[in-house]
């Protein structure tokens, strides 16, 4: 970064403490136990595998943790420029003083041994938290995670639904819905209930958010409670749904969620946009894609409808990020949030960025979040963002507009750790 | 601005004095009485509501414009980072003298009463349009505005269609129709007529373009007659109209407005692609969104049946600019026309610019139109755009192809200016 | 270019020798006689036509190439700012020797006369390839090219399939169809075979890929033969098709097309997005234009059914960019294939570029190909994706990730030229 000024701004977020408000950390396991559990983000394995590399040769019980990091490395020379590598070296230079410009098959071993020894040090998860400046990191979790074990005001509870929405008729669901809350939901009245109950155990557990990720054709609507009775008996006895009898019971739970999160005043953290299983030979975590037709427009009647819930939104691409804008800057209820996945990569991250602080008021949008599986992503994916997000307050707002350094960085501390208090309540 | 050679490309722009292709001013009340007729513009008003100001605290019989405005600046902390509240400063510190760097409970007063008093001033519109270089400013007329009472060689008339094409069935459009040309429009051949002394009207009064909103949805087709004539019957006895038959009647109407462009030789402005009332609950003229899944495609069958009739074309998203830069580099009479609404920030305005000057024959873009609803506006809106086409002008032509400062200017001016009074023969 | 790494950048990447893997170069005639032939490509036809030059000025049998040529030349007043007008000077000054920053009615003639000189050489063509840098280039061979008569080493044949997935319907085409394999085809097993036939000529003569061209609404499925069967003796028989009926039977040879590539070990090129005879009064080749809403999700079944395929990946439009960087980035067999006709300009190329070299393994992307009709024009379009290219590599890779000049270098080449050769095994 040659320009002083730009470099002065990053500085300066780089300072700043984070709360990470959207993540897959295990709080039993948050940080990682040897390389392999960062080389076996799905962005390496994923790559690797569309690269060349055999899915059979990183998956199996067989394989040792050593052996899969070998075979990934030596497919890192297809990878290399690639920006989910460069998040490896920085890791490895920052975590582990990993000095080479690459990672290849002559000083892999050292760095797996030097990265053990780090990693098996006992507060490995406190220095990674210390260093990246993480105060809290939200969770993703199971409706029937019990939220115990694990100290809630550094691991945030965030009330995962997916399973609820698509997934009901399958029996195991039914089942894990019935031990989590001591209630058999045969009925529309019995599975709000267990719903709300899900409500009370999250929140009861410090829960900041609901969230869910959504497929590219779904549109909530609002179902009438007598027409969703009829599925859920049906679903609750086993029987197979049809495709719109699908559809109908998915609306009926959304909505009822939506509900709850109004009553228990929780965001719904919306992720819109993926199809999942698009290619199934994929490695784990490696299947999902996308159809880049959706708009908003599908969610027109749940944020009518629902004024009083906030909707932190991720959209999936950057074609869908001018919607996002507008619809920020017209509803009260929608708030842009960070830039997910496949829209998680420098070139779209600017661009998003850009439009988004030009248009949409400062208070309703939240810069960042890692979606990390291992702690130590969140120093690599965060500096990422702080990188582009000081180009642009240095481009845009400094320079274009004349804004004042200090204020700029205002604006920037904002988007990145202010408004995660404001919109989760923290 | 710190580079030279934009310095001085915008600094020519902005000597230019200009034609502006669309605007919705009112030409009895073109300039602002109070600050309550800029922080109304709804670009405020709807980004304040987003921020979570109530609409009844803005909207409302009992409000002073000084109240009004009083709310509004305590939401503007929350909105300093848009490009709309750099519109308002802009605005204040050419026209009211006012010098701080942002509006606020403090000084708000004062640059109120300092406004009132500029604005009170008997030559104030004049004042604007010099100070703004204004020449020349079209109108958005309803059909049936009797075009009297102002200057039609500075406010130049523009025939708004949208009532007609859309909103027929209500009662109420059809007497304001039956009003304006005194003739009873109850079947297919009297509705054509009416229609036909709505341009003879517009046309006898210096209009120089007719133009239409449209939904993303709107597909124009030709309609047989004898289809049409048997909706406009069941229309004009008040019967109420299947979709289809409504779709049947737009199309029809849109058709027949197409062929009086042909007839009065009048450019046909299609601004495509909004969907009306998306946020019902939303401020005045802050309800509006869209659904980006729209193609041009659908205008295939007008832009091959009309090649005599020049469209200048307006679209809303981003998404959509690549397919206006292809259809204007193929079809003849189709002219990009501006950068509308939601695409009328900087992030987007820059991109949408470099490819239209790219791929789009230089004779074929109108560059820019304020959309303003007060005449203040045309300043910081007109030097926003003016601005990133010195950008793009000493980038891409001047930097990367070798073109000469004079021959970049050349272009500027031609997409600023020249296409204007080519497009619409003034 | 004023940036010393940028400009050291793009000497390297002009000092590569190519092979351009896709064209529509003639081999019997691949360099151009006279100036008409580079005026007369569609690009500067469809502009002029688009800026008001009618189509029978040009078209037409009477019609000279030198008055053709001056005709054109008269339009290029309004073209000069576009991309595809650079390149003709670009040609202009590298091949004959041009000096002036513009061609005009002054100027023209003695270019055209400079220009037929030259072009009579006798080895004109092997100055071109040699001056170009041009190794190889890909042909578009139709299914019945006899393929003797040149080189094939240096004019690579490809087979182009459009005309049999999409208009076996024709009698023509399966006249040609017919007298090409010496097969009559008039059920699928005989269809089949005539297709096999097809890929033995056209490998035993050096095809290096199968082609295809697709139009938005198109989603290959595996079609069950039992269906195709009926459908393929009707059409044997000359009886006309329904809609649905030519849609599968275009699905049972295109899949069937994808299991020879298979057989064959042929690299199929996807070419998706096109809209066919769009504006039809367009001159030659300048009448196609596209929906935008189109997506990669359609080819999900080929994508997942044909693992031993490599899908070589070109999509018409901006927009469906991501799309393509997502799925490259997960499905093994699919490669990431230039930037095709309405994204062939800078403004795409750089953005498009940007995401594919941080997202895709840089083993999986053809950077750029040609398209051209006529040889001269490679020269031209490759120096304009150098361009893009150099300033990608310096501002991303070396400036902000650090990468030695001689390490972006290295990607460069790999994706302009190292990647052609083993995606077609050259």
């Amino acid at each position: 970064m040659h320009d002083p000024l730009e470099s002065a701004l990053f500085q300066e977020l780089e300072a700043l403490s984070l709360i990470d408000p959207h993540s897959h950390i295990n709080p039993h396991s948050a940080a990682s136990r040897d390389l392999s559990d960062l080389l076996g983000y799905h962005y390496y394995t994923e790559l690797a595998h569309s690269a060349g590399l055999p899915k059979a040769a990183i998956e199996g019980p067989e394989i040792t943790p050593k052996e899969k990091v070998g075979r990934l490395v030596e497919k890192l020379t297809d990878l290399d420029n690639t920006i989910q590598v460069s998040w490896l070296l920085e890791m490895c230079r920052e975590f582990f003083g990993f000095t080479d410009d690459r990672i290849h098959s002559g000083n892999w071993e050292r760095l797996y041994d030097d990265a053990a020894q780090k990693m098996s040090q006992p507060d490995w998860e406190q220095q990674v938290l210390t260093h990246s400046k993480l105060e809290k990191v939200f969770l993703t979790n199971d409706f029937d995670d019990p939220l115990t074990g694990f100290d809630t005001r550094v691991y945030i509870p965030c009330l995962r639904t997916d399973d609820l929405v698509f997934h009901l008729a399958k029996k195991e669901v039914r089942e894990r819905l019935s031990r989590a809350t001591q209630i058999e939901a045969n009925d529309a009245a019995s599975l709000r209930s267990a719903i709300g109950r899900l409500f009370e155990h999250f929140t009861s557990h410090g829960a900041r958010a609901c969230a869910i990720s959504l497929p590219p054709s779904f549109t909530p609507v609002k179902v009438d409670v007598g027409a969703a009775a009829g599925v859920i008996k049906r679903v609750s006895a086993g029987q197979k749904l049809t495709g719109s009898e699908e559809d109908l019971l998915s609306c009926w739970i959304f909505w009822t969620l939506a509900e709850f999160c109004a009553e228990f005043k929780l965001p719904f953290d919306l992720m819109i946009g993926v199809n999942r299983r698009v290619y199934e030979a994929g490695v784990y975590q490696g299947q999902d894609l996308y159809d880049k037709r959706v708009s908003l427009i599908q969610y027109r009647a749940l944020l009518n409808a629902f004024p009083q819930v906030t909707f932190p939104i991720s959209v999936l691409t950057h074609m869908s990020n001018q919607e996002l804008v507008s619809y920020a800057w017209i509803f009260p209820n929608v708030v842009t949030h960070g830039h997910w996945w496949y829209s998680n990569i420098p070139t779209y991250i600017e661009a998003d960025t850009r439009s988004r602080l030009e248009a949409v008021p400062r208070s309703k949008q939240i810069g960042y979040y890692s979606d990390m599986y291992k702690l130590e992503f969140a120093l690599p994916k965060f500096r990422m963002y702080r990188r582009v997000l000081a180009r642009v307050l240095a481009d845009d707002f400094v320079r274009r507009r004349g804004w004042s350094e200090e204020q700029a960085l205002g604006l920037g501390k904002q988007v990145l750790r202010g408004n995660v208090e404001s919109v989760f309540q923290m």
